[in-house]
């Protein structure tokens, strides 16, 4: 947690917020900190600044705020990723909001097993916590979009060309293609298959609709390793 | 496994190789191969091709292999990284190696806990067996060198010199320094710090020892997401 991220609720006054439970925990356990102390905070959509402690106790803390800083600006990037099988999936939603991804589509593919689609992580409220995980450890406070679409075809023919409009479209293939660009200085969307790949006829769908196959080099890397190296090597000025 | 990765002892003959255990289950159960199907093998530390089936039994696998391609060249790239906790240690060794690094240092720090030293996972046949994994993964065949290097002055002060000589040098560091480079296209000894981070003192022996300090932008990310994007943002050719 290198922010603790404050939501509405928490405000008691117009520059005063009350915490307990996780948040406690960690200002009492890992800051070790002590009335006075400023500590670093973020308001959930909203701003960055610091949080004075001003009173601590055994079941709650007050803490005088000002958060005067923009957000780290997002890179521009809309990631459809094929939904990753549940021990994953966690790990995966971290790794994307704390990338600085904002609009993540989760979607159905051949090689995804249809049990996946029953995890409980899928519940909106679970990966709420992962995206806020995901927040606080990259210090950012823009809440990530997730829509989840369970069947491939209607997603790629008739909501993904609205929602990749005006974007580089890139589809990540280790076969085929070109190397991925560095650098776009556009607006992307990327499409990420499932271990084991998009298979021919979805890597065909997504072309029709725009897309162009690139890969990483001669390694093939899983999802969650792809995943770091695609987003920095698109926007390493994020 | 996108790789059956063959050791000297597999081989029965010049060009036969017989397998059990586990590339049996995963020809067999991933596969599904049939005899006179072509896989795609490698061999530790050797070249990469393919291997036809010639016999299939219960118990064992025998395949005629070819092996007429090079392994994947290397980012030249020398990582040091500060012990991850045991439950990383193991992800992150794979992807060490899916990502191509061939020299890894794992050293000591402030901040990293005197007990991960005692992991199991630190013996040379499990890092082996995480290697092997990261190999198989990424289609690669050249297995890395690992060292454990369990305190921190004397290796910085005496052994990091002669390691780095003639390389670019980087600590990245969330705090100060400048933006990391992009594609530097000459070789690098990297210094990642622990979760947290290395503490000013070990910063600044690194500096002493020629390192300057870079950072990844605004988002502070875990050590396993920094790393890939570090690494394909240093070397986006390989």
């Amino acid at each position: 947690m290198n922010l603790i991220l404050l939501q509405e609720a928490d405000f008691i006054s117009p520059d005063i917020v009350r915490l307990s439970g996780r948040r406690l925990e960690h200002i009492v356990n890992v800051h070790r900190a002590k009335p006075g102390r400023q500590l670093r905070v973020g308001l959930l959509d909203g701003n960055i600044g610091y949080g004075q402690i001003t009173t601590l106790a055994d079941q709650q803390v007050e803490l005088r705020v000002e958060l005067s800083k923009n957000a780290p600006p997002p890179p521009p990037i809309t990631l459809i990723l094929a939904l990753p099988r549940p021990k994953m999936l966690k790990r995966i939603i971290q790794h994307v909001t704390a990338l600085g991804v904002k609009k993540l589509v989760l979607i159905n593919s051949y090689r995804v097993e249809k049990s996946y689609w029953q995890t409980p992580w899928l519940e909106e409220e679970k990966l709420f916590e992962q995206c806020l995980l995901g927040l606080e450890q990259a210090v950012d406070t823009q809440m990530p979009e997730i829509l989840l679409r369970k069947r491939f075809k209607p997603f790629v023919e008739d909501e993904l060309p609205e929602l990749c409009q005006g974007s580089q479209k890139l589809v990540a293939h280790p076969v085929g293609g070109t190397a991925c660009p560095v650098d776009i200085g556009e607006a992307c969307t990327l499409a990420i298959g499932p271990e084991g790949g998009f298979i021919a006829y979805e890597v065909e769908k997504l072309k029709e609709a725009g897309f162009h196959s690139v890969h990483l080099g001669p390694r093939i890397l899983r999802v969650e390793t792809a995943l770091p190296v695609l987003v920095s090597r698109l926007f390493p000025s994020y």
